[in-house]
């Protein structure tokens, strides 16, 4: 049983049946077994000002409040039934206080607690949770820096789904996934295998160097991502709308308020994941990714999509640049006691450099040399020593 | 913790934490554990007329040849990668042959072979497959009637989804469910449970008859649905598209064909799942659904919503009533040796009857008397006796 | 330079070069030239419970209060930049008491004045108008009974077009045409040619007779369309929006008020017009449509499509049953003194008994006889005898 | 009666009741009448690759070929019912033979020929026409260097509305529009007024500078648009779809042919018209926009909208940059012998270099200073002298 190649005009992704990434420096694996992860369920974010970022979460992006008071406010998005999936957190300096993954049972916890436990990593565990909402919550500082939340226990709140007088033009359905930015990308991927998760799709070059990789537990392309670079930061958390058209009417609606700033990237098409996407940045510079539209990838042997880092579409399925802040800009996380965590820098080669920077290049068709590239491209693809 | 209702305006479903649904007359449960079921993944039909079939499902529908010959063609989605999705095979009667879903791992068909055994079902294996694409396979007579089709070896094939080359404004991109008509509704919920499948959803009246239910592996609101009537047969094939768009698209162009008598009913919105969708009809009147936009059911204590119905938003939210043949006509299904299964009358009161029949009533707003429908209802809910 | 007709699979609707339908009985042509007519720019509408309409046109709607007071509403869509499109307006009995089409410039209300006065017709003139924000106006009581009101002095206001702050999901944008109930619909075509209106489309049967025609202005399909059957009476109000989706937004929004008993018809896609539509009843049973997306008309030499009475795509493309109460139902209309105009009965045969009436017959392919209809259309369109 | 002005958030375009255009250098107003144009109705390209051009418009776009043969290729959208919108002719270099307008009747021409004659224009009438399926039409020489066209005789054709049975995911269903690049914008506004056009929108400075005009026949935004460059030269020529997604799918179909280079810029909400959009460049260059919902405005009193240069949502309402080719690459026109103009250079400041230039700037909000612009803006709007 071997997969066919896609086989579009010009090139391909290279389809495989097995995730393609190697790491040469592994996290041990752990003997325990893992905890049964079943999505990306939530995020805690630290902002700075809390009204600024309710106004932007709630009046403009439109999610719903479950609970909320001086400190903090517990949103959620309209297809959820769980307590929140956004947790506003007024602090001293914008972070990410967790990245929060709902497990199947109680008992994942105590499979968790062992698991990171055996690596060493500080686990903290609290059977009244952390946020409101939630009951008995592990988080840890994982091996890659980032701090995970693992819990069962959540209030039931209302499924807004059929809440059809309450949509807005741009509603939020799902949270759909995390981005991390890490600086090995192969360790990060063998070290989420370790913990259940596995790779969709990823982003290599012609020496087999990793630049990012797409890994899920729900059968969904991601519920987190691994971005090459300094790491650990987090670089977005995406929400999920029913159709395109709700992702332009976010647009339309941020120019209305003349806040059209906040778009950073998109709207378009990713090439990774298929999915149509618009990247946002919130009033501390957390960014949002709104998200519609990939596939299904529930099979154990789903096939992995591995995309050339030259190739134009991979990022934006109709050859749009990406803009430099979106490679070099991501979010601090905290570790448990709420400092930031220091940031290490990448040591591979940085996907900005290799694909606009001086010595980079992109191409639409393999193949194609730089010279060839029409002049509407020639600034985005070649002037990238400029920056 | 406890589930919030929901809360329109007027009467609303009731959400639950638990299925409300108990069988006084249970099939054993095996006490082999069952096999770990992924997906809906491939129906076979038997069609008497091959290239009126093919005509239907290629030419008007769009659905991809993996592969044919002179008495049959396998069809697959756009995002699919498995060998087909759908089987049409040319016959005498039209029937299906098999509801066919993918299983984790080759030890799931031993698992199938052993928890099938044990109810005294007829199950036949076939390390050849049945049909072509796929390799080991079971298949079983199932105690409720059904021929279902049990795999995990199957020929990887291209996934268009990137092919947008080849998309039609109605693309189909994934088999979603089947429907099976059923007797007794809550003795097969419970078989199905056995079988590891979930209720999301499902249509009681206040005395308790179930009328219908739905029940998933995936986590979507169904891989299955059981709707009580005489059984066993097929009520329909459901096949998703991305957006309400491409519904609307296959509609205008079966009207451009003159093909419009192919629907049967919709397109429309669902209460039950909160999807958009549409029936067709086939050349030998099998139905196919075309689907779009439920939502996620993959957390264990998913709460499940239990229509009223009298409630006439539970089977289309807008109100609009369902036509009788949707309640009465249904597709035969076959034994293992390819004889239609004889039908056995549901006991029970039918959906029909108690909302559109000459005793029947459904209302938009729980505690409204059938006298106060508009004029433009009254044809639709209150002359079910004319039927 | 012939047309080519329209060829897909099956019967069509014939196209001709000229408008081709004749009155027998016409009106005198007045020998003034008519009024320069720009478009259907507003309705008013008597409503028996002001706050219950204001809370279906606006907050069930979202059409925009320009300004109101205890007895009047005035409403207008969000491309809009005139002061309104709809006037809701207190009193004893559900009617309507204008049609209103705004003229080129000043001089053509003397236009109209001579021109109705030459038919005999009663006129009246106000310099101050009749509503809140325009000016010199003129209404008649027309040669077929309707309350046309003409004006071109108005208050501008803010044209809402860029304010997606304030869109909702089903956002109205324009007012798009009026239908007109009347017995005699080659005198009515007559008549408003005369007015300077054009036929687009039209209804016939093979022995010519004449059901329904589309008339414009502004170079869409119609500014109004005459439908026959008892009259004067208005049929409908059209508002257009910009995306099929937003019109199935709006069923949605109904359906979670538990008000989907408002939606009469649809939502379908119209043969005639090729546009997408929606049939609501307000609260006092005035019909409004929701339409979108019909085509450019503008060429004096427009095609002319004449559609067949007996072709069943011709009022829904998909083949759907028209509602009985949508060919029976329709508004009064008031004369000059608010009083309810009498109800003339159509003598030509009704559209509704030649289709499914008891000696009715539908097609979907010209040639198809009725007992080839599939069993879930023969329902609809066999049983009309049972009415 | 005043206009209200448009009030969103942050600065606002300015709302006037006349075009606030003035020329300093005005061409003279002829005393003869002029025609009476109906709308922008096909443009005649020279391709230097008949069968690169027909792939790109046939393969990859859809038009559909009305007519063909070795040198020409007729094309026409799919709710055109004359000859076509679209002539591609081989030549040896890529430019544009003519704008075609049609009008209202025969005697428009005579107009056309005392109108241009009186302003001293090269005029040239065949009865026969100048391309298949159009009879009598002048060609002229216009004042401002452009090869326009008029006819009214035209073979008509089946207008395809209802065709869904060959409907793609992006079908161009209209021509909408022309823009032309001219020195002056004034001067040109003024010269198109006394042709009958009247301004609908335009982007000015503070010091009352005009860098772009958009002017209208039909009651859309524009037939035709006035962008301030070196002239006569043609910017594009625009197609329209029924919905956003149907220009989204266009883009997805470039991707899969590894095509995406041919989008210069988009898609994406103009400011200005309010249209979603899309601009690609053919095998040669030649600019082509899809567009898709704008707004009416047929009315006499139309309110005109004036951008300010500076605002970075006039020409995409979210905010993304313009990229400098848009600007500053056009295709040249041809004189009656089919000799590419001579191009004069704009006198006024260029809109590129006020926005993007060294020292030119944009904002979001008025009063913001560039210094605020976040990170993810400042490439685009603050390097603009790299370029």
């Amino acid at each position: 049983m071997s997969a066919t190649p896609i086989t579009p005009a010009g090139p391909e992704p290279v389809v495989t049946a097995d995730d393609p990434i190697r790491s040469g420096d592994p996290i041990p694996t752990p003997s325990s077994p893992p905890p049964d992860i079943l999505r990306a369920a939530s995020m805690e974010l630290v902002v700075t000002d809390l009204a600024a970022s309710r106004h932007f979460y709630v009046d403009v992006l439109g999610l719903v409040v479950t609970q909320e008071d001086d400190t903090c406010v517990y949103l959620r998005s309209f297809e959820e039934f769980i307590h929140h999936n956004l947790v506003l957190r007024a602090g001293p300096v914008a972070a990410v206080a967790a990245l929060s993954y709902r497990v199947r049972s109680p008992a994942d916890l105590d499979r968790a607690v062992a698991f990171y436990g055996e690596l060493g990593c500080r686990v903290e565990r609290r059977p009244e949770g952390f946020v409101a909402g939630v009951g008995d919550t592990v988080r840890v500082q994982d091996p890659l820096g980032f701090p995970y939340e693992l819990f069962h226990d959540v209030q039931h709140v209302e499924r807004l789904a059929w809440r059809y007088d309450l949509y807005t033009p741009g509603t939020l359905v799902r949270l759909d996934h995390f981005n991390q930015v890490t600086p090995d990308v192969p360790r990060a991927v063998a070290h989420l295998e370790d913990l259940g998760f596995r790779v969709t799709e990823d982003i290599q070059d012609e020496a087999g160097t990793t630049y990012a990789a797409w890994m899920r537990r729900k059968p969904t392309v991601h519920d987190t991502a691994l971005t090459g670079g300094d790491g650990p930061r987090l670089h977005h958390v995406a929400f999920a709308t029913h159709e395109k058209h709700n992702i332009l009417a976010i647009c339309d609606k941020l120019g209305a308020l003349r806040l059209s700033d906040r778009i950073e990237r998109g709207p378009g098409r990713h090439g990774v994941s298929n999915a149509f996407y618009l990247y946002l940045r919130d009033p501390d510079g957390h960014r949002i990714e709104i998200y519609t539209q990939d596939y299904y990838t529930g099979d154990p042997d789903n096939p992995v999509v591995t995309w050339d880092v030259h190739d134009n579409q991979r990022r934006d399925w109709w050859g749009n640049p990406v803009v430099p802040s979106w490679y070099t800009e991501a979010s601090l996380v905290l570790d448990l006691d709420g400092v930031p965590q220091p940031v290490r820098a990448r040591t591979d080669t940085s996907e900005m450099e290799v694909t606009i920077g001086a010595d980079g290049f992109s191409y639409t068709r393999k193949g194609d040399s730089p010279e060839e590239l029409p002049s509407w491209k020639q600034r985005e693809y070649k002037l990238g020593h400029q920056l």
